[in-house]
């Protein structure tokens, strides 16, 4: 989908203040201080600031803030990439609101339209012919435009909206935080026993990886393929996805988070033209700068493929999977190791993208624990300074938490040697 | 605001068929061909369209389209500014979701935040200092997080939203089209007698340009202020507005309306609070690649009142107000020598940043048509070939119409010598 990392920032704010101060009590002191020097006006320096992160640098005290899957593991690629992946925009340019009138959706840069189309056939991950384009202001946008548009807009009774637990913890606050009477967050769907629902499909599933198949069997329910992290450094390509919506974001496919850039394939134009109605109401579009700088990141990516030398630096899919399976393989022999901790069994498949029988590498860890008398995982990760989202918010027990494997290699490396140390 | 132009951009598709076309029949067809051409996977040209605008030139045969405030009046000023105004970021930058934890707002870039204080502190139009800072995507969505910010959560009624007729068109579908338990449209404002309510004040009004103060006096009222005019090229700047809620949108002040950035002043900190909330849930912060090109644009601005020679080339406002001046003359005369129709009187007043008496230049012509047995002024002047915005979507009559100033000089002179041969 759709809200990939809502409902925790405030957590993360704190988390990462907490980093700093490696105290709770006196980074609370300095927590006022802060917002009382931003209320009059400023005072911080930009340079205590990592410039693309926003965040203070990693160091051995520093509480470690797994909690979203900020994709900054990403970066190292894009230093490498130079001039191919900088854009440039003049002042005059794309002032306009719209950006085709002459298009299905007036808000949508051509460009960016045209190298989402060229990356889909390159991964073959997605049917992109036959289907309206979209974007959306990161694929949370584009998952509540969804939403409205499948929901009977008069009929009283608010559509319900389900996913199989554990389902990604936005979901339910996403959909219900407006309390709309259009749709209503209903839980877990293998409890529905309605007429008609909206199923939202991750696959591969925030949080576990697991790959997904709808699971309402009833003829009049409707889907949402949340396919975020349906690419090749994740999971085994094993077909190009022909659903009726499918969600894209390029925060996890190439890591440009703070570039709020989502798309929707959509088979339907009648649906494809509701999405843009609530696109047009919410926010009257979406950022062309976003696009042109999407359009000019996903064509560096396509040109990377399919016009340089097949070196990793070309290659953004072949340099994010090296990455996530040399952290999984220490995650892995760290938790073998530890005797406390599990994890979901790894699976792998013929990949058609790869061409060959690949691993999958779930942008998340979902870290069970076995220790006799712990209750709270995510109590007890926090009390060893290291910050996750406990299952409680995905729907299921306390024992289980959400791990993002998409952070810096210093936050992910200070987290092994912290788990490493936890018996 | 606030929701500058939703609403009818499905009509300005259309429309901007309509002028390529110059036949409404062979249009649907044309249309039809190219949706099909569109969803079978691309296959226009993208030299077909204006490169900033996504919009067809304008010929003497063209519909004019003047029903949103497209402000494509201010390309001429920024395609003088050069590298000063030219944004460059490179493929690395602003991966991640966070600004800057250290802030208020985890998802503000300093930069941005920094040039918009300096530049209310240039211009005079509003307090800064104790204020709280939010961007978002336009000021449509900081509207909407304002609404929910002030709503109570959990009262069971909805809070009724209100303006004084004639309001912003958008104001009632932005506030309804989720059918939310929080708040709903309630109308005109000097209607309104129920207990409590948050009222919209646009001042300088969209439509018809007048000065507003809130008039709801009740105590327990709560108002946001749609500041999206309140800037000197429309209306002399009298003093440093200081209300609760104040939103504002880089589309109506520097002609950016594709970078969908808007930003808000807010008073309390609790509220300020539940808007970030807002803006996580609906679309987890806001591009952070229109914030670095709008904090570069804004800078632009400020450094050509502070640091560069006094021409107009290098002065944003002094540029703009010559050019709006210019057009009210020109729509004012041929006003006059109609006949049919009027216009609001002209108003004046001293002008704090001018620092001289300055006339009034409202971003759109609120114009009535006094023609015997003419009801419909929006479907006459359709008919004529001039896109507007009729009276009824302001909550007021038939007889008058909304129509942009802000457009190319070739649409708007098209407009005049149109509306002078209409007797």
């Amino acid at each position: 989908m759709a809200a990939r990392e809502s409902g925790g920032m405030a957590a993360a704010r704190c988390a990462g203040r907490i980093g700093v101060m490696a105290s709770v009590a006196v980074n609370l002191a300095l927590l006022a201080m802060y917002i009382r020097r931003r209320y009059f006006g400023g005072g911080r320096s930009d340079k205590d600031i990592v410039p693309s992160k926003g965040k203070p640098p990693v160091t051995s005290e520093s509480v470690v803030n797994l909690d979203h899957g900020d994709p900054t593991l990403y970066e190292e690629f894009w230093h490498g990439t130079g001039d191919r992946a900088t854009i440039v925009i003049p002042g005059w340019q794309t002032m306009s609101y719209f950006s085709d009138l002459g298009g299905f959706c007036w808000f949508v840069e051509p460009g960016f339209e045209r190298e989402v189309r060229r990356l889909h056939r390159l991964v073959g991950n997605a049917v992109v012919d036959g289907y309206y384009f979209l974007a959306g202001t990161g694929s949370t946008q584009l998952f509540q435009a969804a939403l409205y548009a499948l929901s009977p807009a008069e009929d009283g009774t608010p559509m319900s909206v389900v996913s199989p637990a554990p389902y990604y913890s936005s979901y339910p606050s996403v959909t219900n935080f407006l309390n709309s009477a259009l749709y209503r967050w209903d839980g877990d769907a293998n409890m529905f026993n309605g007429d008609t629902c909206i199923e939202l499909v991750c696959s591969p599933n925030n949080p576990d990886g697991g790959i997904r198949k709808a699971v309402i069997k009833s003829n009049s329910g409707k889907t949402i393929h949340d396919f975020a992290y349906n690419w090749p450094q994740y999971t085994p390509i094993t077909e190009a996805a022909s659903h009726d919506i499918m969600l894209f974001t390029v925060s996890k496919c190439t890591g440009h988070a703070g570039t709020r850039l989502g798309w929707a394939l959509v088979k339907d134009m009648e649906v494809a033209q509701k999405m843009i109605k609530f696109m047009e109401l919410n926010t009257i579009g979406v950022s062309k700068d976003s696009q042109l700088r999407a359009a000019k990141i996903l064509k560096a990516v396509c040109d990377g493929y399919e016009l340089s030398p097949a070196s990793e630096a070309n290659r953004l899919f072949h340099f994010a999977q090296r990455k996530m399976a040399e952290r999984w393989s220490k995650l892995r022999a760290t938790v073998a190791a530890s005797g406390i901790f599990s994890l979901p069994n790894e699976v792998s498949d013929y990949c058609t993208f790869a061409k060959e029988k690949v691993t999958a590498n779930p942008p998340f860890a979902w870290l069970r624990c076995h220790k006799d008398g712990l209750d709270d995982l995510e109590a007890f990760l926090r009390g060893n300074k290291i910050i996750t989202r406990g299952g409680p918010k995905f729907g299921v027990d306390e024992k289980v938490v959400r791990v993002s494997m998409l952070d810096t290699d210093e936050a992910f490396n200070m987290f092994i040697g912290r788990i490493a140390s936890l018996k």
